[in-house]
């Protein structure tokens, strides 16, 4: 079975679990408070090149965007969000159990935009209503797209008009910035925004997100959300520890290796696809693909790939989802790519 | 300064008030553990033709939105509603504020369908979505449109379907038992949901709320939910007193005459309106009216009315809410519409 | 039967009454925005001699506890309360609700002392304990001892020291203010803490108490929280007009009128039993009284006397509550005393 | 720099790491629905010879404790836990941020007892107080002491008697299963339970709880609680992986046998403080020590050792928190013993 389904199918990079042996047997404090956590914060502070920030070391990406948003909404203040977002479709409603609305909006191509942020303002009248303060985004989307810098700036920009935080979820940031229509760096990115996360779950790491927070008042404290909200590790220096490896060298880093990697994997196989005249169900700048074929090619698909069906059937035609891994390799993108042209000619 | 800007902008109906006299210096327990909520019970269960269920006198509509659906939620569970629902663009979260996703959707004339709860249900997918268990509409809606007896029937059909609840706000349900278009009666109502409840703030009382659970689930312990969220009254009995004023007499009560008056004046209100020529955001049947004014017209009437804008200016345009209540008056109607033709002529 | 069952067991005082007749008919605007509501929070800025602070007009005690500890703390903060105070033993948790835990301390005769306030800090650690913020108390307390001006200065001094908020329960202010005991004025108290309620339910409304908050932090949007937490009534104007009713006058008004009738009557119970030697559950200043009687007495009482067991009973003895209200008179405080001392003698 | 600071403060036992290794490469399904995890969780029903039960693989234990609680409880019950409890203590209210109270009683050397379970009982009352439904206890307790089998029992059967339910915590079974005074058997302690867990992040393991559930209405749709908690990893498979390799050999598994070495190490370390004369705040009886130091002796002692202070100063002494985890050795141990000789001779 040869899997693309999802980004997190295996274990660490070699890189980051060589990293993990090697510091195995150190004795450290716990809950992030060792020098593996530390040097890792500095270095993403020099990743980013700001040092006016909180960097904090979580377990996964739901507890990210919960203890965030937790810490920086007032009770009865929400966020706006595309209702393709992962804090809407996919975390269960964590972000409602803490008490505060997800307003989502119909997003373009998974996209908010100046103008839907616009329409959920509008929405609100008074202490009647839910206030919205926070504007939450992804990059890249859910549906593997990504905004251009003149989007993010609109973006950036509207939030700053109507008083609201931006904050943005990187836990794909890797292929996002690695990616061939990629126009943002990541200090333009950081500078954007009030809060984001750099994802290590689906960029190589065994688990672990780094979240770097901008607004002061979202900062203040923040502990408290991490372990409140579950997304403070016993053994912390865990994350620290992959981090440190991850983001070792820069620009020439096992982060960003690791992310051209999934993305040069992931355009064989979109122009593959494309070359046999597959459609697709979305457009995708990264590493996640949308491609549609009718039912029985994706029954016979399934019995040597293992993928995930993305939307109901319709007409005939499902829509489905496949993840290139840092693991993926040219041998299983072709494999895929013949079995397609052997059903579809 | 006449006032058109709410049902509740005056005390109690003379009816009302006149029991709160009469019986104000009873002695009885409180918490609605007292003769006058229990009658009052068993007049509602008289007026709805049914015994299988439980009776709660509630302080107001929000809190009993709130523990109705707290109480009949798991966790994990959401509700669904449309986008101009009270729960979502008028109680401030107090939903989510229990935990619960209201998942909005964009209503046709205010009111959900079959198919938008398709559409909603088929957001879920798994353990990483909230699963929909209940169905949230008012009868009649937020902008004054009430559902046919096919189109309640139709919803009720689709919950029992999909495994869901269905919940009937009746904050303003006196006016759409007894508008001209309405084709339900209160006992057809009542067999198609699983709980609603008969507004009577909006319909001549100072406060209060009678709501009506079927579901014995959501039924069992319903107390501690009444207490925990905020919709238990010290002196409950003056709900209890108040629903038994209003309810007396069944379909010659209070509750209806006062509900057929303000369906009255403000049909009197709409087609005076409509003579002169006056557009309608949205069509309503009941006793709120949306008209539009040009933004000159609108700051004009509001020298001599009290009434609401309902969104924002367009175009010069501004849509307006005028609502008739118990009290309103032929002479204040033909007061606003006196003006309304100097205004446009 | 005779009802000492609790403050709340009659409707409104003749003079509050008098006052929502007198007004029923007016035009308003909703939720507490109207002329009445700022006129009763002018006279409450007045009788307080205070203008450096938000005046609510609140629908009942557990909305206005909720409500102003779920303004006053971040997420992760707590607030201190005695063993024996209402948000611990009568709301059903709805503090809890709001994501805040009530730290718990075993009081002096339903009362705090900075010594428990400080044990109570001293189980705060660091991020994984929450953080005590705020520390609530009723004056009267739930066993009705009243706090005397050197215990409160010392609690609100413990406060400063720690970097907490002092809120003050008032549900029964008015019978502590007027009790003999009494060494603090309502200007005293005001100055000690961060915010505190009139209680009118129990003090001869039908519902209603007047919230003020210094804090100003607190105060921020403090009517989202209202909303929010059900706290907020559509005819606000109800709790304006009895207050206004209650407080005219200031020394001389309803409100210390009905507190003053309620403690007389009290005494006169108390007196009485002592006379006739009863023994007490706990020490009261105020208008309740915990008397224990035999079970057989306790049953035998229950034929004539509506009244609330305090406590399980223990070795053949029952403690009860008795509650004198507004309306109770000389001749039913002695039906008791006589009845009592036919069934002890 | 020698740490005993806690059980893990270091990486994984070398069992536990070669496993993950072993499996690195290795493409399963995310979330815990692969076959790692799913052999873990039949080895953990063999382990207890129960198949009657759901099993978990659960990130750490604060979200397997809210993930529980929340599942097992309706909004209006509440959980009784010893006040020295974990809920209670370092938890930053995760608990109740689910708007459950945790009802914490002051335990006996860190247990709890029937009698303060019906004291907790007897402060419910009716709908206006939440109802207690849950008792929590750790084995062994946050003091290092444990339950005996007649104790539980105890426990177990107070629990049936008052329609409770017993969750056991067991972030450290391990070592109360192994330690010298333990009379009760895992199945033995699983058959007295509803919910208990296996704890992996303090015996050996990177991190990652093996929790089952008996009840079958907490067990019915947990993996909602699990996502939306908090408690599910992505790449799930590394919580099987870990108890794969620790359960492997049932008595003889390294969980036992990593266990057992740190009851060993803690025992010469008790011992040897003894023979040295030092008091303890209080007795254990596994591998958390809680020995009392001179202000000076501790602060001497820190130049070499690291380890947590468990209590505020008093007269003078400081009681401290050694543990022994699965890498301390006896060199290690020895060392700490003389340096407290030469500083107490």
């Amino acid at each position: 079975m040869i899997f693309f389904r999802s980004d997190y199918s295996q274990g660490a990079h070699p890189d980051v679990l060589e990293a993990l042996i090697k510091t195995n047997a150190e004795h450290t404090d716990g809950y992030g408070l060792d020098p593996h956590c530390e040097r890792a914060a500095k270095m993403v502070k020099d990743f980013i090149g700001r040092d006016d920030c909180g960097v904090h070391m979580m377990v996964g990406g739901t507890p990210t965007n919960v203890a965030l948003i937790a810490a920086a909404l007032r009770p009865y203040e929400s966020v706006i969000a595309p209702r393709t977002g992962h804090i809407y479709i996919h975390e269960t409603g964590a972000v409602e159990a803490t008490g505060h609305r997800v307003v989502a909006m119909n997003g373009v191509n998974g996209k908010l935009t100046p103008e839907l942020i616009d329409l959920a303002r509008d929405e609100f009248e008074d202490e009647h209503t839910p206030l919205p303060r926070l504007v939450y985004i992804s990059q890249p989307t859910e549906t593997g797209s990504i905004y251009s810098k003149a989007e993010l700036t609109a973006i950036s920009e509207k939030c700053k008009e109507k008083n609201m935080l931006l904050y943005i979820d990187g836990a794909r940031l890797g292929v996002a910035l690695t990616c061939k229509d990629n126009d943002t760096t990541i200090e333009e990115l950081a500078a954007l925004c009030d809060a984001f996360y750099i994802g290590g779950t689906k960029n190589g790491a065994l688990f672990g997100e780094a979240l770097v927070i901008f607004d002061p008042d979202t900062e203040k404290n923040f502990r408290f959300f991490m372990k409140r909200q579950c997304g403070l590790l016993a053994k912390g220096r865990l994350i620290g520890v992959q981090f440190e490896a991850l983001l070792e060298g820069g620009r020439e880093s096992a982060f960003y290796k690791i992310a051209k990697e999934m993305n040069r994997t992931a355009d064989r196989l979109k122009e593959g696809l494309k070359a046999l005249g597959t459609e697709f169900y979305s457009e995708s700048q990264t590493n996640q693909l949308f491609p549609v074929f009718t039912k029985k090619v994706k029954e016979e698909l399934e019995k040597d790939f293992f993928f995930h069906q993305w939307a109901p059937e319709k007409n005939g035609k499902v829509p489905v989802r496949l993840v290139t891994s840092w693991g993926t390799t040219d041998k299983e993108v072709d494999a895929f790519l013949n079995r397609v042209k052997e059903l579809t000619k």
